[in-house]
């Protein structure tokens, strides 16, 4: 970390972040969520879905992009499924609502299954899956969104690389989750490579002309993990997601040629100008919740989590790998120690703060 | 292929399979369905799950580890979801039970999610996912086996290669399904480099002490396709799968520190061996079906598959591409090929199929 970073306290921040988005006209109760996600990805370290983003949603909001009183519907419902119209609402508003609804068919019928259609930025996706499993529930999203990645075999976006959360309950540890996209890296890897001035390896990204680069500045175009299988995933994730509640994201883009890339990389945090190229950054998202208790005893369930962690930290580990980690592991100690210690921000986001901070009046966290 | 490959057509291996599996005790219908679900490999090109099983099959029915009469019974059941206890079924006789099922639920209230405990092989696990996508549903089924691939970082097995299968339908193309393992290298492919003794690539798998391998021979251990990301898909499935039905398949192993690994790759057509060092190879699943017609119109949908596919083949294409395939492309091709032209058996595979007929006191396809 640089000599100039700044920590601030968690709840600091968290109210700050909450005022801002009353400030754009949230309803306090949603501006609360929007702060919960973006800190908590903070508390996590993956500082690429946190309050770095605030000034690209302001900015989203000043255009009619997100939406922040968005008409919120459900426009079908089943015993255990849910169309959710987010009328471009911001993705955590309209996923913890999501969540919550498919958590109370789950309750019912063992299983609830929401559909979104027309969201924005959820920020990081495992805070919806672990809500599930806070709940004593197994907990299942992911998101569909215009292409940025080219499937195997192309050299142009035509595909997007879906990310995938899943999360389950344990009992002496910490939730179980995996959150990961389909894409080889994740676009905050790229942003960083360029922060750092260094290189990206090769196989992660392509130029806007189809042509592999390791200039992260050139990256343009996301490639899918593991090739066929990665493309895969994501291709079939808008096929059981967009398309199925009419929604396509890829197939319109596809049929009229157009050119879609990555945000340009540019170091987000100095210059304050996040993704913008594409005219409407919306998505459609699976909310999934499964009941525990409807299957097995929920306490034994969280024994046997716990004991499969166990059992898997203490297998003999690969050379050069002092630990073992399971999905969400190392992310979790980032967690305790950011709680106790707070966040460390880099100058360009306090500077980006500050801008936040005058233009609503609003007094900034101490520290910063 | 080889000069000795003899073509059989695949009526007849399919009424000849059929009546092996008549012989070891299963009813009619469940003996077609086994047939079906192995034919249909082999017409795919999936030889290392089609008839090349059969021996196999027929020695666990003989152990008692493959129940040719099972007692299956759906031990809960709700409007949306189902356990079935298999009884250590053949994987297609309660597979297929299980998607029919969760079809009806489907119907009924939009999605169906039925969990199956101990049931043994599958064959070839599209064959479920595009049962649904024949009947304008989606499909998505995965697998829980014990343990046979090494979580990442580690050096021994504590996670499965649990593979995933998703389907839909379209309309003027063929169902577009995903089916996938999470680890690098099938087992399959791993077995076929034995056959040409050839090595294998780094990074496929590990011996049975945990060094890396790239003797065919030696590949004990798998290792997950994408490092962390296979790793995670597949222990989340355990947690998904296994645990939520009270019928955990990793830990066991981990908490008694038992050895696990691969079968032996030996030249299974030749040998007519097949794995048979797991004691009980029984394995949980998750099947679940998806109403296309609950959320919105089954025409439509089908033409904007369509579209998706023809858009994604019609992309620039990567430097030494040919062709752009969606997945499940390639093997549609050499289902065509094989179903007019007849499937090509290796003289191993006939050697044992003759050792089968004799056994059975059954006429063989003719050419065989």
């Amino acid at each position: 970390m640089s000599q100039s970073e700044v920590r601030v306290s968690w709840q600091a921040l968290q109210e700050f972040t909450k005022e801002v988005f009353v400030r754009v006209g949230m309803p306090p109760e949603d501006a609360q969520t929007e702060a919960e996600v973006l800190i908590w990805a903070n508390l996590r370290g993956v500082d690429s879905h946190g309050v770095l983003r605030i000034p690209w949603y302001v900015s989203n909001v000043d255009r009619g992009i997100m939406n922040p009183r968005p008409n919120i519907r459900v426009l079908k419902e089943t015993p255990a499924t849910l169309v959710i119209e987010a009328d471009q609402a911001f993705g955590p508003v309209v996923t913890v609502f999501a969540m919550r609804r498919a958590m109370e068919k789950a309750k019912e019928v063992g299983l609830g299954w929401a559909f979104i259609r027309n969201h924005t930025h959820q920020g990081a996706m495992g805070y919806y899956s672990q809500l599930a499993a806070n709940n004593d529930m197994a907990g299942l999203v992911f998101v569909c969104s215009p292409p940025n990645m080219a499937p195997h075999g192309a050299r142009a976006a035509g595909i997007s690389n879906n990310p995938i959360t899943i999360a389950v309950p344990a009992k002496r540890h910490r939730v179980l989750f995996l959150d990961m996209a389909t894409s080889v890296a994740a676009r905050g890897k790229i942003w960083l490579a360029v922060d750092k001035g260094v290189p990206i390896p090769e196989g992660w990204a392509l130029d806007k002309d189809g042509n592999p680069t390791t200039d992260p500045n050139q990256a343009a175009i996301f490639l899918p993990v593991a090739g066929p299988k990665g493309s895969g995933l994501a291709l079939m994730f808008e096929c059981l997601g967009s398309v199925m509640i009419g929604n396509p994201l890829l197939e319109p883009v596809l049929m009229g040629r157009k050119a879609q890339s990555l945000p340009p990389p540019k170091q987000p945090e100095v210059k304050g100008s996040h993704p913008d190229h594409i005219p409407r950054p919306i998505q459609n998202s699976v909310v999934a919740a499964i009941d525990i208790g409807t299957f097995t005893d929920v306490e034994s369930y969280k024994e046997h989590i716990d004991n499969l962690i166990d059992g898997l930290k203490a297998l003999p580990k690969a050379e050069g790998v002092a630990e073992i980690f399971v999905p969400g592991e190392p992310e979790e100690r980032t967690f305790a120690e950011r709680s106790r210690h707070g966040i460390p921000l880099p100058e360009g986001t306090i500077r980006n703060l500050r801008s936040i901070a005058e233009r609503f009046n609003l007094e900034l966290p101490s520290g910063l």
